[in-house]
């Protein structure tokens, strides 16, 4: 890697929006990317006319499989009113639409364009959990599919190995999912809003009501720790520990430095980018399950081009897919010594008034994944927040300036690190 | 669009390579890639360590479709050792890896990167000749397939207009296919290099060892005229008017234009690239399916980009997924008038010591069509035509400074064009 990683020109990031995460099996692409697109189009604050777009990058998994479409780019491309234009796809597995920014970013800096739409979509739920299954699978490397595994299997491994490692349990993760349902239950667009106690309650009242035995459960760990009401999926990964199936789309319009206040007095400077890859977890290379080199190198990057440090960076989204990934996620960005990231989650540091908050929009677990749309999701937090606009969710106390997401594919065949300021 | 389109630093070709176009059911993606790699790696006249590359970007239409396997980007980058690297995926159906090279100019022309490696690879022969048909028409539009299209039958139908609206004949579309052969013969990795009066003779050399009635053509377009021998796919489209079906991969790396000739003394200047998009044949604002408008915008932004007309262009590969895409295709990009290149076909214009040779690789007609590495295996030719490296087949007579190549995904749904310069 270079000493230091820089562009040439700036960019900034001038609208974000996207459409409610969920299970919409009477919506399709188009119409929940054109969702988030229209919210994207109006939080431009200064007014906005599509028409100045030049051109689009869209994240998409693999609809390809979940809905035998494939050549997504040009189809968005002309449900927003946008051909003859450009549209380009980018996909690695779930780090689609992070990569969609990062060449919308570099489309931008390049000079050749002035103003970019970025985003993601994802049409998931036509498929029952089985296909999903299956379909995500082909996001792992062929070895791992050799082996017979998928990703509840994959992350239950890197679960286990961890827990082996550092004595890590389940009941420390419980920590992860209490947080992560709190916040997303503040987070209008999320898939699971509601709070484990919420869940806990809404079960027990259930019971009653059909003259069914109550189940008893003293509070939320209780709860998550009774294999009826949280199943294991792959242990030690329960179905509290694992993000849903979802339906959605997301977007941001991104501008030249040089013009993005001509947009909006309160633009969100990109001055961070980073992207790795790797070879698998069962890579002869790799010695070690739980850590991802990609994070790191990504991590690297970005950390390069910001010239920062992670003390310097408030906030982030991480790539939750299970919980398990989070705590492996926020040491590889070096928020947290390796071993001690859920030390640091028990002490509540990771909680939306902590000293580092993680995943304030409920992350991928409780605010949703569908999988192409996380990238950008994950940044329209850092939108929301860094510009005071994330509601009940809002970080308090903090003088936010510096906030970052990353973004993670397959089992860290592609991983993403994105680093925003408000200046 | 901007006045004029421009990059802020300068990109060059250095290398590029690719494997055999063909039907290679023993061979994965991964085999393909690295042979490409290799000849790429080794197509730099000065030397080149691949630990220089600072990026990949990698053209893939659909292996989650055809090998039931996705996120090939970091497999790919797993296979040739670039990991911990960044290693994305662009796709736009058979357009993938133009876009994989446009996005290896941004990141080159952004600052962020200095050497990148472009390249594409698609697994097709793996599928039946049905499964591959009903595998690439994800890549028409919703509209086209709930019609009842395939890609065949598009291009029947853009002929069928073209001949109401022209005057053109099968005839004339006789000398694309024979011109393609002529080429194809010539260029080792062809996937079908042999003439139609190769063909021709073959069969009936069969027929006589056989014993059986020897069938009689006096020349190449009574074997063509023959519908025992060509018989119709789609009207008017007839076997030796489609390409075949083909695995392969193609690749290319690219630098900065200030450190380019640290690695040789015969570097290509990217000078033009251009994009557009497009909304299906059926689009309501589409009254006119003989000339595609996502190829008309990909051209002016390359020829703003490169301020050349389409009177500069000495010779260029253009998409003859189809010889009727052949046939529009160059209409479109300007080097024949609309309803006249048909004419010009007819003269020679178009062959190897014609006054503007298309296709002088054989085309995706005969070269072959894996569709992800159809985009840079045109470039890949464009190479070695302004380099003096295509052998038999170099365009004689010339001193050849700029050639194009022209890449279509779709029914347009996609299209590119790329200038590249010798200086």
């Amino acid at each position: 890697m270079k000493e230091k990683r820089k562009i040439g020109r700036g960019v900034c990031v001038i609208g974000a929006g996207m459409s409610k995460f969920g299970m919409f099996p009477d919506k399709d692409s188009k119409e929940l990317f054109v969702e988030s697109f229209k919210e994207t189009v109006e939080s431009v604050d200064k007014g906005f006319d599509p028409n100045d777009i030049d051109a689009l990058y869209l994240g998409n998994f693999s609809n390809d499989y979940f809905v035998h479409q494939g050549h997504w780019a040009p189809i968005i491309a002309d449900a927003i009113g946008h051909t003859p234009k450009p549209a380009t796809r980018t996909e690695c597995a779930c780090a689609a639409s992070a990569l969609a920014f990062k060449e919308g970013v570099f489309a931008i800096a390049s000079g050749f364009y002035d103003i970019v739409l970025v985003g993601g979509v994802e049409e998931m739920s036509k498929c029952n959990t089985a296909e999903v299954t299956e379909g995500l699978a082909m996001a792992a490397f062929p070895s791992e599919l050799v082996a017979g595994f998928t990703f509840p299997g994959i992350f239950g491994a890197i679960g286990s190995a961890y827990f082996a490692k550092y004595g890590c349990t389940k009941e420390d993760l419980f920590n992860i999912t209490i947080k992560s349902h709190n916040n997303a239950k503040l987070n209008p667009k999320a898939q699971l809003p509601f709070t484990i106690r919420d869940m806990m309650n809404q079960k027990i009242a259930k019971a009653k009501k059909k003259g069914r035995t109550v189940p008893f459960w003293n509070d939320e760990k209780e709860f998550l720790r009774d294999p009826k009401a949280n199943p294991v999926v792959a242990y030690p990964m329960s179905l509290y520990d694992c993000c849903p199936i979802s339906d959605g789309a997301s977007s941001m319009i991104l501008c030249s430095e040089e013009i993005a206040r001509r947009f909006t007095d309160n633009p969100l400077y990109v001055i961070g980018i980073g992207q790795g890859s790797g070879g698998g977890l069962q890579s002869p290379t790799n010695d070690n399950i739980t850590s991802l080199e990609a994070t790191r190198f990504a991590a690297a990057e970005a950390y390069s081009m910001a010239g920062l440090s992670p003390k310097d960076i408030q906030f982030s989204e991480v790539h939750d897919c299970f919980s398990m990934a989070e705590v492996i996620d926020i040491e590889d960005l070096g928020f947290f010594k390796h071993g001690e990231a859920y030390k640091a989650i028990n002490e509540g540091q990771t909680k939306l008034d902590g000293s580092m908050p993680i995943n304030t929009s409920g992350g991928l677990k409780c605010k949703g994944h569908p999988v192409g749309a996380t990238g950008t999701g994950q940044l329209h937090e850092v939108w929301e927040q860094l510009r005071g606009e994330a509601g009940e969710r809002q970080i308090p106390n903090k003088d936010l300036k510096i906030g970052a997401a990353h973004n993670l594919g397959g089992t860290g065949g592609t991983c993403t690190f994105t680093i925003l300021e408000r200046r």
